[in-house]
């Protein structure tokens, strides 16, 4: 099986989108020009060309992209290419509207933006597969080519009768039986047994409530029917190129594709990343999505996309200060990334995406963006061969799950206050602020490698799961346990107890009686710190310590922090800083240590391989104090004793043999 | 005509929603185990069973509910028999999805959640009529049937092409000539006029404000179309079991339902009530919620649903805290329920609503949830026989009318800041801190018999209704009335001047300028208190006397307060306190007594029949004074001058005689 | 051509919107007794007609309307004549459903309100060409008809089918070959290329942001298609009476027609003002509209629709204090209007707009608002032969342009907290509070007779537009320009460099780096003033004066205020004092001066003519002093050396000859 290493070839990439087809052909020797100056050694090509290629059904227009990939191999830059399936041309959905998605309340979504197919289409299918088939003939054996790109950032659902048809088929697949299926769903409440097949649809506008079941099973045949997109692709373009790896790029923390399953069908996981640069915590979130990622690829992973300056889909769009794209670019790198790319090269001057940035801006060569830009290409090259394909250590695993995630969103739960996704960014947050190395991992995953596992909330739990994080305590290791968890099965049936019985033995909790969510800005005192968004009315059954203790209102004086042996349980979410002492707690009773001890606030230490990343967050310098002699590479200088990091500063230190 | 009475006969029922088609039917001989433990003594059953009775079209699987109502019935547990027909199978979307709703803009309600059915459907209504007889003539002998429960909680919308022209029929029954109907809607405006019937609609998505007649005739026509299918129904149980009486849930403070009009169709009037746990007020919300389901009932009343615990449709839901499901239990049976029923029995482990509480939750037989239960029903046992079927007593009446709400919520008014259930309550809290005992009328009701009469708001009036107010001041009643009343006639045609010539001669008003509403939050000086919300220029006749004028902004000096004779009119809405005092001084002048003087404060004093009810609603023990020697029927204790009440605390006291 | 002077005749046009059709004829008769007492001598009539007078296609019911005419003429009133098209009847979307317009997402809008027609139906076009041929035949010769009001507030757009053809047609015309439309829509990105006509929609729905040129272009479509409908009108009535005077009477500031286009189309500019009572700037706001509607009409214009109360449309809506309709109104003749009507004579007692005030309250003829109508109608037969038809001095102009405004609403951009009307008033604030007459201007339009000219914003400037600046300054002009102005062309395609060359010199500017618009609620401190709103990251050429740079934060010592002689670019929005003073500071240099020096604070001055109005905005009374002896033709009283202002009151002043 290929994989990123069969791009970097021990360099890190550098690139991004490059979409010339909006541009004069006069234009794109210039960027050449401009991307070599750049250190540019990557282009991902063709993500929104079907129009062009096709610009009517059956046509093939390759002349230009012929020529394009040519001038980009002779000067010296690689290329991503990429199957241009995610932006059907007009004429698609004007001949074959049955093609365009529809939404809850079974209006069209139309054509004249992106994305506008629905992904259960024989006809889409049937285009995009031929279309593929072609272009991988075309380029296999182009020189240029180092990756192939599958569409682009899957993310539409549809609800359309086609999708009901594929829908019955996707879950007569999964039950066999429809008495299965209403079992399952729990179709006995509210009158809703089907009682042919033909019935069921997906989860359309309705008078009230939906079957929370029949929607988590909705967004898993949604990912796995974007899926079959993907692989039919992929399958296409391996065939005809074996050797050459293979990616779709991720939204991260995008709740529509299940990442675990989908990595798994890919040679290179990649994401397009886009932290908001006026959000004080972007650097624990960037930190966070690289750690994600590098967990999915279980190695050197792949920055798809980046914004140089800013996006243009916030309400309000600020670019990036001088500094921080370099700095965000290499935490990247130090967590693991071997290839780091833009959206997009140059900025369009029209659609729908003229004011996101790019990496060489309207202000053009001379901006400050591209200055910048040319900074980083430079570093990169410097610490290339040093860092790609080297690993990054990790003690703690967070759990993370799509099943959870999606049955954790139904309507008429508790409390809608609660976020599945801030739950992870709180959890890691801790870690981060303590300076631990940290991982991502399924709940059926091996984690006998790790100190320390954490759940900021898995509300569903297979019973595979549980009887998995079950021995991981038995075998020695130490679980910390957010609240909710454990709740649901694979069919998101409340357990017996509410809590599933053996995650309530492994805690020493004998009855949950109630769940008290906390209203909106409420916190509720307990030993030591105050809980926010949620508290639970617990019956401990002896067998555990109660660390912390709810001290006032309705659960006064009942535990709030449970602890048996090496198994925690925290009923409610401790605000950052006392999260982050608790985490502490547990791992350094479980010898987990900080990459770094006593680094200046807001400075991260990242160690991959042999080096070992310094990065500032801070605005104002810092002093790193570092006993022992090393290399900066990307200054050639050498750090006795300490280290002096400007604003958004980074070193790359490697050991200077005594 | 039966009633309440032949359901209850002397005991006061206590059960509520028991859906076992969700469980194994080993569990059912469990359920019956506990409910025996618990005091309950009626099940609600077959709510939502039409696909488990009609899996298919025609079908008929009585078997289970034979099995299950004979299981009751040998545990000695009453049976209320449901219609099921609330929620539709899935064939019948399926096969006639002209049965579904469509909404404003025209896109369809599915099926998949429940109440998916178009009122006006024939299809449906055929439907729902052959299974409710089927049903009836199967269980019309059965020892177990104590009531009958039609549907559930009607509230189904539609703006369907069937719906239009069952909406035509009913436009020409009520106005006969097209001529007519143009009159009463003001067609003449914005070239509305109706030519031929044909080319009348429901409101539907408009470019810009619709006529307000139309929307307030299509509020009408729904709630007389859906009450259609409830007496369809009824009419079809009844002839099968003409001794067993007939209801239908409402939900409480719910415009799509004229509950004076549809209370004269039932034999017993049910309620579901919702209070929000977390809401301070919640007890008087309980309080009025009573009262008006009492005055619809015209006496003892049931309970139909309430939660044991949380609730699971609002943005947080919190469960009850300790002695709260007791304490809303024993105000509603003080304030005259005979029955008090949950949703539901046993809470569910999936669908929709497996978050909402169930009378023995996810936590089972030693869940608290459940102790308190197993409390409340022993302590009901104990009171039954003092209190069933007894009054409870009101001097005073607040008026209350739907067609007046109706017309209160159009576009395109003066303030949407104004909310008519708002107003009821803010009225009836006034007199709930005042501790007088309370009831609701029609403003056409026959007022005699109150001391005092209070109108919160009705901005339409019939002729009628204002001739009986004129009427029962002239009587010698005393008539406190707020402001934007009187303004339309029953086509919501605004009566020249801005308010009926009759009552502004009853108020002494010569005219009426403008209405004046408040800012969100802004409130206006008047002698005594700030109002808030709204405020009038009012230009008195000199009959009147001033009892308070405005004191600043543009009405400063002109009258907020008028009072002629027995007459008041209260131009602005008094701060609450202020709107206590102003009715707590009218009250008095009219003769009306608190139930007890010098409670202390959260303690709420309620007689009904011999006994006297202390309910204290804080969180704090209460003591209150009382002379006298009684017994409380709870502890079997005798009180002696005082009564202790703990957080929460309840007593029911019966005089000892001396 | 006719004009307003044909309708005028030297008096002020006074009166408003007459809708008989709501009352009985036996009304009429009381209506013009009371407008003659009023003062009114015009009323706008037909309006919403259609249905009255077409009640079944192809009828025609004239005979009311002949009544009504004779019987104003007989009054002394004229009429202005309304086609009645903007509110088709019933039997138009009954029996021709594609006239109705559908939304974005293909829902459709139905009759029951108004305005409920499709632009390009040609059905709609074909009956209201039928119905206003007739109307125009009838009542050419009448003697009562002074103006032609065709339609009402042309808002509706569409996106039906019907539409989509049109809009076809449309854009063959504009770009003449698909290339040249694929190249002006940048369709190269997402795979947009249309290859036929046919694949073209309207901008419906999208999964994502859709196409800004596209939704640029559909803009325009839908300004032109309205027009089409209101010049196929005119037309038809300016054959029958070449003599009088068309107008069709604007919203203002309302994005969907391009004034400036339309009222070349017009003989009358005819505009609604509906200030918000409440609003503290509301003053400033009507002189906006003033000076924008004057600049449109090249002179006199008309106001064609206002409120003596409160609207309804509002969430609060509050009517007027006592004093402030008059205010408003001598504001707006001061401000060169020569016709001051409202909507509505008499207040709808049914109907959408019953809410809505009237000139005849429902107070009727003894209430506040009746009484201050009547000596407005009083005051303007006062001063009427002296004012009507004369000019209105202006040395300022304020450069406004739709194509502009609607590429600044993109989805997509820096900041959706940047809202084009709202700088449009920020920027006239600084010119109303500094008291010098202003005018608006279009980007093209002969700038030299203005000393100073300013630029709010204008995001999208063609070649011209920007040659025609740039030649203004070299001539002599003082220029000041707001940020984000000049980056697009007419396609809205960014200019290189993100902002044209030519300003970029004109400004001294070598490099726009980036925007960097401002968070909600946040500033930015520059030298003497917190900016707001936005900032740009600026590199000046060393040509220009830094009049102020930014003070803090990543742009901390970069230019805020540049200037290059004449030439002013402000990269931020100034607090509006400090804009006040910016603004004050180049018009001073500019020997721009105000009407009158040293007023005080809330007092107007505005030179009209020969006459000088004198408008106190305060709530307390106010003394100006005013050298010179002058007669207030008001009062007849002669003021000299000062003059005494009431709360809101008015002088209007004429220089008394030593």
């Amino acid at each position: 099986m290929p994989s990123l290493h069969d791009a970097t070839r021990g360099r890190l990439l550098f690139g991004g989108d490059y979409n010339p087809e909006q541009w004069p052909e006069e234009v794109w020797a210039d960027d050449v020009r401009l991307m070599k100056e750049a250190g540019v050694n990557s282009a991902t090509v063709g993500v929104f060309s079907w129009a062009k290629i096709e610009p009517r059904p059956g046509a093939r227009e390759f002349g230009w992209l012929d020529r394009l990939l040519d001038l980009l191999h002779a000067g010296g830059i690689g290329v991503v290419l990429a199957t241009p399936t995610s932006s059907p041309p007009p004429w698609m959905g004007a001949l074959h509207p049955e093609t365009l998605p529809r939404t809850e309340d079974g209006s069209v979504v139309n054509y004249g933006s992106r994305q506008h197919f629905c992904p259960s289409s024989p006809v889409y299918r049937r285009c995009a597969a031929a279309l593929t088939e072609d272009l991988a003939a075309r380029y296999a054996g182009h020189p240029a080519l180092t990756m192939w790109h599958i569409n682009n950032e899957y993310c539409t659902h549809c609800w359309c009768d086609e999708t009901g048809a594929h829908f019955r088929r996707w879950l007569a697949s999964r039950y066999t039986t429809l008495e299965a299926l209403n079992e399952a769903w729990g179709t006995a409440f509210w009158s809703q047994r089907y009682d042919t097949w033909a019935e069921i649809l997906p989860p359309r506008k309705a008078q009230y409530t939906r079957n929370p079941a029949q929607e988590l099973d909705f967004k898993r045949f949604t990912s796995d029917a974007l899926m079959e997109c993907y692989t039919a692709e992929r399958d296409i373009v391996a065939r005809h190129t074996p050797h050459i790896p293979v990616t779709t790029n991720f939204m991260p923390l995008w709740s529509g594709q299940d990442a675990w399953a989908w990595a798994e069908q890919e040679d290179i996981v990649s994401v397009d990343i886009y932290p908001d640069p006026t959000d004080p915590r972007a650097g624990q979130y960037n930190a966070m999505l690289a750690d994600m990622t590098r967990s999915q690829a279980r190695g050197p992973w792949m920055v798809m996309e980046q914004a140089a300056g800013s996006v243009n889909w916030r309400g309000v769009n600020r670019p990036k200060p001088a500094g921080l794209n370099r700095l965000w670019s290499l935490q990247s790198v130090a967590r693991g990334a071997d290839a780091l790319c833009y959206f997009q090269w140059r900025q369009s001057r029209q659609g729908a995406e003229k004011f996101h940035s790019g990496m060489l801006s309207h202000a053009g060569e001379n901006g400050r963006t591209f200055g910048e830009v040319k900074r980083i290409g430079a570093e990169l090259a410097l610490i290339g061969a040093e860092v790609t394909g080297t690993e990054v250590p990790a003690d703690v695993a967070v759990l993370h799950d799509w099943d959870a995630w999606w049955s954790s969103t139904q309507e008429g739960r508790p409390s809608r206050l609660v976020s599945y996704p801030e739950l992870l960014r709180a959890w890691h947050r801790g870690l981060w602020d303590s300076g631990v190395g940290t991982e991502f991992a399924r709940p059926e995953a091996d984690l006998s490698a790790y100190r320390l596992v954490l759940v900021p909330q898995l509300h569903l739990l297979g019973d595979a799961a549980i009887d998995n994080l079950v021995a991981y305590v038995r075998g020695g290791g130490t679980l910390m346990c957010g609240f909710f968890t454990g709740v649901a099965d694979v069919d998101d049936r409340i357990r017996p107890g509410g809590m599933d019985g053996r995650l309530r033995e492994l805690f020493g909790i004998r009855t949950v009686h109630e769940w008290w969510p906390l209203d909106a800005g409420a916190t509720v005192a307990c030993d030591g710190f105050r809980g926010t968004l949620w508290s639970e009315e617990l019956e401990p059954d002896g067998s555990a310590e109660t660390v912390a203790a709810y001290r006032e209102g309705e659960l006064d004086g009942l535990p709030a922090v449970l602890r048996k042996g090496g198994a925690w349980y925290v009923s409610t979410l401790p605000e950052p800083g006392s999260l982050r002492d608790l985490l502490g707690r547990a791992a350094a009773e479980a010898g987990v240590r900080p990459v770094l001890e006593g680094l200046p606030s807001g400075v991260e230490a990242v160690r991959r391989g042999e080096l070992l990343f310094l990065l500032n967050h801070g605005r104002a310098p810092a002093v790193v104090e570092l006993p022992g002699r090393r290399l900066d590479l990307l200054t050639g200088a050498e750090a006795d004793g300490g280290v002096e990091l400007d604003r958004y500063g980074v070193a790359v230190l490697k050991d200077v043999p005594a």
